[in-house]
């Protein structure tokens, strides 16, 4: 059984998972495991690795429209030297002070493989959690900033590993996601990639959508690893772990939506039917992403 | 540098770390790393892992005196058999049933070793947080349960292994832990042993203890896997991973709270001034105990 099948299972015993995060009692709960060989490529430096690991769960936070309030993660390692213990440390509370979180710890454990897993808190705003099932056909779909970042990054850790820990480094959108809570019909992030995020939101939200291919913001770095085209478009849509919100909006709230978010929000597509499927320039859009858990 | 180092030097950066669970803003944020080779014995079952990795981290909330709310966790393994998952989930669901929390899911990740990461997420309760450092000499002394209850469980797997399960899937103190919190000067879990958690709480609070070894509470099952005598007191206090409350009463309000608290609190010395050190039976107390993450 895969990791998407077993996930499916899972959320049928328990109704309150399924969305990129929890609600309990107006608090959102998220929690993800990241390790070496499939999450933190060679070069990746013990800081960025705190500050991404942390990342990917206050972007769970953001994608339900919450607060962050606090994170903590455990990192596991075969030894912990003292260098590296407070690189990963500094990380992740640098990338909690980006957001207005407070990071405030966790564990550690001799483990094998270097394997951190993190899990943030947050606080559902006035606006109450956004979640993947509230899309409606007519609704604009759209992203925040640029797609193909981490994609970008992984292909430079060889060449220029200064270059790639930086574009790792990305900044969870909770900004964003707060002041897309009140305009928002549906959001999650794109953890797996624009592709497969939209499989998801349009399974639970019961929709199709209509994706124009040459909308897409696509990140700088990613032209300079491929040449442009339909590469970067592939890198652009299935490679995914950018952690930027793919979100539907309602036309009438498109404009005060987009002033209101303080970082791009870029229409790439628009909410159809069920009957009409996913597409993007008339082509099927595939369920290809990154699968978690892979490897 | 071992991991009880590597905490300290993590404390030293992060103000809100360093206690059982974190508190941020009302909420208690714990969270906990278990994996096959240190924490799993051959032939613990998918329920009890469960069960006992959720535990871990409720455990924390309760050693706070809070309510436990919810609790996440992430099953990584190299693969994903449905019996498995579903039995792990089933676990980690009924422990949280059994202390009035939800169990509202997490994620999975491909993983060679089995391992799991727990976080539990608490709310203070009128009492206020109950932290290690407020032990005052002249305080009580005690634990709730028993002692040597894993300690006992860990050599039954072998010849009994449906008894170590039971033994394994221990319930969190999360009620007990409640009803101490208005008479509590200092609470933490016993999850590293007696001996070792009584040293922090020394350090914590700057005093000293005195024990009394035969007041200890026993476990039956560690008379069972030992001839008593001092083998039994060497596995009830240095063992660990019992997950009782070492808590400190002051003296007048030790009859109400042993009336308040759901289950035997046993009073096991008193709290001494801090120059007195720590001893038992007129024996230094060794600091020794369950170093987590080792292995």
């Amino acid at each position: 059984m895969d990791e998407r099948a077993a996930l499916a299972l899972i959320a049928a015993d328990l109704p309150a998972a399924g969305d990129d995060a929890a609600v309990v009692d107006g608090q959102v709960l998220t929690t993800d495991m990241l390790h070496e060989t499939t999450d933190f490529p060679d070069g990746t430096t013990r800081y960025t690795a705190g500050w991404r690991a942390v990342a990917a769960s206050l972007s769970d936070v953001a994608a339900m429209g919450a607060d962050a309030t606090a994170a903590v993660a455990v990192y596991g390692a075969p030894s912990f030297r003292a260098d590296e213990v407070r690189a990963f440390v500094r990380g992740a509370r640098e990338v909690c002070e980006a957001v207005d979180a407070e990071y405030v710890g966790g564990d550690l454990d001799g483990h094998e493989e270097f394997t951190v897993a993190t899990t943030a808190l947050g606080r559902v705003g006035e606006a109450g959690p956004v979640r993947r099932s509230g899309a409606t056909p007519g609704d604009a779909l759209c992203v925040t900033g640029d797609l193909g970042r981490s994609g970008a990054a992984l292909r430079l850790f060889g060449d220029d590993p200064d270059r790639a820990n930086d574009l790792f480094r990305f900044t969870p959108r909770v900004a964003a996601g707060r002041a897309l809570a009140a305009h928002a019909s549906a959001m999650m992030d794109s953890s797996d990639g624009l592709a497969r995020s939209c499989h998801q939101l349009a399974a639970a939200s019961d929709c199709g959508v209509v994706i124009e291919a040459d909308a897409l913001p696509v990140h700088d770095a990613v032209r300079e690893v491929t040449d442009g085209g339909a590469a970067a478009r592939e890198l652009a849509t299935t490679f995914g772990e950018d952690f930027e919100l793919v979100v539907t909006v309602p036309e009438s709230a498109l404009d005060t939506a987009r002033d209101d978010c303080p970082v791009a929000l870029t229409r790439v597509g628009t909410v159809t039917d069920a009957d009409a499927g996913l597409t993007m320039d008339d082509e099927p859009l595939p369920d290809r992403g990154y699968t978690h858990g892979d490897g």
